[in-house]
């Protein structure tokens, strides 16, 4: 049969394994997909680089534009990377040039994916990102296909790596968040500039799209919450684990009783039990909750070449086979992306650590700014001795103690009220750690 | 757009299930279809049971056979169940007639599955059984679609709810199989007749299908090593989380190193630290291994209702977008069912475990037995004393106890060798118990 003729546009890790893959199974992959699946172009700036591969009988693009519009291709693979510039305009262009596109690249899809999807239903043609998802995982899948029959309400996942990575050793071994970082970026799990991934980011990029499929409609990556794990301390991983949770930075939406779309990404506290509360190091896990389903959990490799490759040709054989979806699940065209609700509308049990000065009367001037805010406590951990259900303390220097607050669950906008008040007591001595508890 | 027209063959838990589902989430599946999903025709014998669903504007035929040749059907539903009778033929009717087919019978999938995906291949219709394995896990398609560009070599899996919740149950309470399965036949958990279930042939079903779809060719289910949980003692859970074990009803198969198949259905001891070691009470769970991919697990509910039918409608809807695969993944006609290989020739680490007369000598003539027969012991629990790595007992009555050996890595035909000779012993009071350990 007629071979699927593919342009590369994008030549790193990624690229390269793509290639590396499609050849080292080709003939799997031909019967697979009905037809051959046949590199013919590529696209990247440094010709002469040694990639470990035989790319001489390509056609060789410099500029990646100029490969989106090469009628010999039928769909372009985008791994260039990046909202903006050029992975941009090659998907636009190879869209508009009625080219199928599969890319990696979850940056344009959270950012573009409103713009892009109408732009493929338009066009007729498909835009595939299984890999731009929880890498090697078939997360797209799962819930654009698996689970097209029933209505979701819930998804969470440990979406990057590098932070559950640094968390995980952080709990394990007790040092602190620079040294585990340090650790990280020595062992190729953190990038040298690593602010994508522990301010929470990348994770962004994928609840976004998460979000987007599980609820059927393009949502507003700028309006979705986050927050990294920049703030946590070892100390927390010790208090978390003593209250019976864990801690692990999560993107998580859902619906409101009123409909409305909740969409964050944080540091959050699932009790041991939650299926995402055993997911360590770099592995990454997404639970998505339905009415007819009940509950269903995916884990697997995030990152990293092989997997990622997987994603991205199997988009492929599902292009090559004809067998592909609209972007968000559904057959419609034009949608608005939907915001997300503040943060101040978040509602919940919340973790609070304070730093503060050994002295009588700390715990009342501290009750009492929560109670005038209309936030009332669960438990209590201080100084080795039972206030309330749970107790226990942690010295950091003479004269100075840390107090864990557990609170009943309330609006977010009451604990920064809270905090704010907090905060201004002249016994605190650091910014207070605030931790959403996930309850799931 | 033209509505895909349904017919429904079987109305009992999960045919009332597909039914209610595609009422209540009609509009929302029409969106993600691209046209509506109808039921236009029902096969069941009592038409007067009140199933909570008004059916009386379908047509209704007491043969399934008939519904199968009705020319105002797109696709069969068949939820009958059953290898054989009239469950077969409502397939091969359906498929004859050119009809799509969907299915959640894993017994006909699994022994009747090459000459049904020759007669989908052939007739160019395909037959669909996402619910016929692990229930509302699409497993199915994440390994044929999501993982379609890797060559798979190991897939194990939590495939009977039943006997996991045994075995959990067994585990934290200490309590005998027998008690367990009681209390899961009170609970629904487990049938009135139980066998299919806790003798493994349920699991071994879904076994024979992953196997097939993991490496692309039908497998003989006759050939499929069997072995139910019957034998496994409260002690054996205690004995193996001694050792660092967690024991599973597990279905695994893998290639050897000259690439025959292996395919096998038994107790299982896996590390605690291992993915399938934590999936507890009635949820399935699937690991699938690649060479790019790496691992990847997932965990869901494999049985009941609502996500059995999740399942079914969403091979309705691959066949109402057109989205469909060939039976084992590749376009290619008219293959044998394989043969896995025979049980003499697993090999592994075993667990045995010997009730025997506390005698002097008695330990001198079991070890003689296993050197013999070339089995090498790695360690052994007995009787409080540390004898090798690993030391602990069991006294079960005055002048009884209990031995666990492990084994390294041996073949089974030596094992099997090795117990028949220590059966024999004159100090062995009961049948030898036997686990395999399962390393990946």
């Amino acid at each position: 049969m007629k071979p699927l003729r593919i342009g590369v546009a994008g030549l790193g890790t990624v690229g390269t394994g793509v290639v590396r893959l499609l050849k080292k199974n080709y003939d799997v992959i031909a019967k697979r997909a009905g037809r051959p699946l046949e590199v013919v172009a590529v696209a990247a700036r440094d010709r002469k680089r040694d990639r470990g591969l035989s790319l001489d009988h390509l056609t060789w693009y410099e500029n990646a534009n100029d490969l989106a519009k090469d009628p010999s291709i039928d769909v372009v693979v985008e791994l260039i990377g990046g909202a903006e510039g050029i992975a941009h305009s090659v998907v636009k262009y190879a869209l508009e040039a009625g080219k199928a596109v599969v890319t990696a690249n979850k940056a344009l899809v959270a950012v573009h994916g409103a713009e892009l999807a109408e732009l493929s239903a338009h066009q007729n043609v498909p835009m595939m990102f299984e890999a731009a998802v929880a890498g090697g995982i078939p997360v797209i899948k799962a819930i654009r296909e698996g689970l097209a029959a029933d209505r979701l309400y819930w998804v969470g996942g440990i979406l990057n790596g590098t932070c559950n990575y640094i968390l995980s050793t952080m709990r394990q071994t007790g040092r602190s968040f620079n040294d585990v970082l340090e650790e990280a970026q020595k062992l190729g799990y953190a990038e040298a500039d690593p602010s994508t991934d522990i301010d929470g980011i990348d994770a962004t990029h994928k609840l976004t799209i998460l979000a987007a499929l599980c609820f059927g409609q393009p949502v507003d990556f700028s309006s979705v919450y986050v927050e990294g794990i920049r703030h946590i301390g070892a100390v927390d991983l010790q208090f978390a684990e003593k209250l019976g949770y864990r801690l692990k930075l999560l993107g998580i939406s859902s619906l409101t009783g009123e409909g409305r779309l909740e969409a964050r990404v944080h540091p959050s506290l699932v009790k041991q039990a939650h299926p995402l509360a055993g997911v360590e190091g770099v592995f990454n896990a997404v639970v998505a909750k339905g009415d007819f389903i009940g509950q269903l959990t995916l884990e697997g490799p995030g990152a990293g070449e092989g997997p990622t490759a997987t994603a991205v040709v199997a988009d492929l054989i599902d292009v090559a086979r004809g067998s592909t979806v609209p972007v968000w699940g559904s057959y419609q065209e034009g949608e608005e992306a939907v915001k997300a609700i503040p943060r101040e509308e978040f509602f919940g049990p919340y973790y609070i650590r304070l730093d503060v000065k050994d002295q009588p009367g700390v715990m009342a001037d501290i009750t009492a700014c929560l109670r005038d805010c209309g936030v009332s406590l669960k438990s209590m951990l201080q100084e080795g001795e039972r206030v309330e259900p749970f107790v226990a303390s942690s010295l950091v220097q003479a004269g100075q103690v840390q107090i864990v607050l557990i609170t009943h669950s309330t609006q977010e906008a009451a604990i920064l009220k809270a905090l704010g008040q907090i905060k201004k007591l002249p016994q605190i001595l650091a910014e207070p750690v605030m931790i959403r508890i996930v309850s799931q």
